[in-house]
């Protein structure tokens, strides 16, 4: 429509997750009608972070350089080592407020059939940063699905021999979740891993 | 969060319409992630568009040329002429293929209270349009709201001395619409506009 440009625009629009024909075409015209500056300062930011973003050296979460903000600053509790499967979770965990020690980033989950094993998400490294006897609390907090559980189970065995503690991000309902929309899976783990108020 | 470079690549897609800080946040680790190639495509398909797409010097549309390929095109009836509001209008009116005229593209609708006049939406250029003859229907296509009627209205007036039909767009129920869940307005025009079936 309009022009090659244009739907090569449309095109590119579709690689944002969730973002569909219809709406890229109407992003597309927005860009071209109403906001050709907000779209050549998007196309700036889009070259700069390809280019400068990376994996922490220490984390493996993302950074500008070597090594990251909290794997370097000395406000984080340093014994407290979070374990998640993706920057995306660090992100989630940061904005919760909930967490003040540092983290480590595996890349993924165990997934034999695909190929991915312990080597795949960097356990061995992981392995070898708990084993200078600073961390003393390690948080499982991969994700409550098959391979995340699967993957904690696994982090537990591969650190049995150090003198660290493990633990796992708790499971239940949802803050404000109602009970008749919950799935009975998690009610059941929700009801298994009740806690004393009395 | 992680870095300049990342807080600067969400705030470039919020200008992106209906995007979130959330989704922002998801779309910028998904690209940086999952897809650099794709980003690096997505940034120069941008810088592309804003250079070379503008208003087409005859209908007003959006082209890479000086004129559009519809205006240019001799497969199309150049008797029949559609008015709308915007390029999205065309582009709306295209994919729903029912039409095989020209078009003229407003740039929007009257609106005194914003000081949008005649002269703003350009209706003296389309009269002058108008006014060679070629033109035998005129397909008034602005949109059912307030302003787009107005400026129907308003686009009679000013034709009253050209030998030209001119035809509003139907406005009714839409297509698989459930009458309770119409509004009231779109359906009292709908009874009013009935058509005669036998
Ligand atoms: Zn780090
Ligand atoms: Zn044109």
């Amino acid at each position: 429509m309009f022009s090659g440009r244009f739907d090569q625009l449309v095109q590119a629009l579709r690689i944002l997750p969730s973002v569909g024909p219809k709406s890229a075409q109407r992003m597309a015209l927005h860009l071209i009608m109403k906001n050709k500056e907000g779209a050549l300062g998007l196309a700036h930011a889009l070259n700069e972070a390809t280019s400068y973003i990376h994996e922490c050296a220490v984390c493996h979460s993302l950074t500008e350089n070597e090594v990251c903000d909290i794997c370097l600053s000395n406000d984080r509790d340093e014994q407290l080592l979070c374990v998640v499967e993706s920057p995306a979770d660090v992100m989630a965990i940061e904005q919760s407020g909930s967490f003040k020690g540092k983290y480590h980033v595996l890349g993924g989950h165990l997934s034999p059939l695909d190929g991915i094993g312990p080597e795949e998400i960097g356990i061995p490294y992981l392995i070898q940063r708990l084993s200078d006897g600073l961390v003393t609390e390690v948080i499982l907090a991969t994700n409550a699905t098959v391979e995340g559980q699967a993957t904690a189970h696994y982090l537990v065995e591969a650190a049995k021999h150090l003198p660290v503690n493990m633990t796992r991000i708790a499971q239940g309902v949802p803050q404000g979740g109602e009970l008749e929309y919950v799935d009975s899976h998690t009610l059941s783990q929700a009801v298994h891993n009740r806690m004393r108020m009395k």
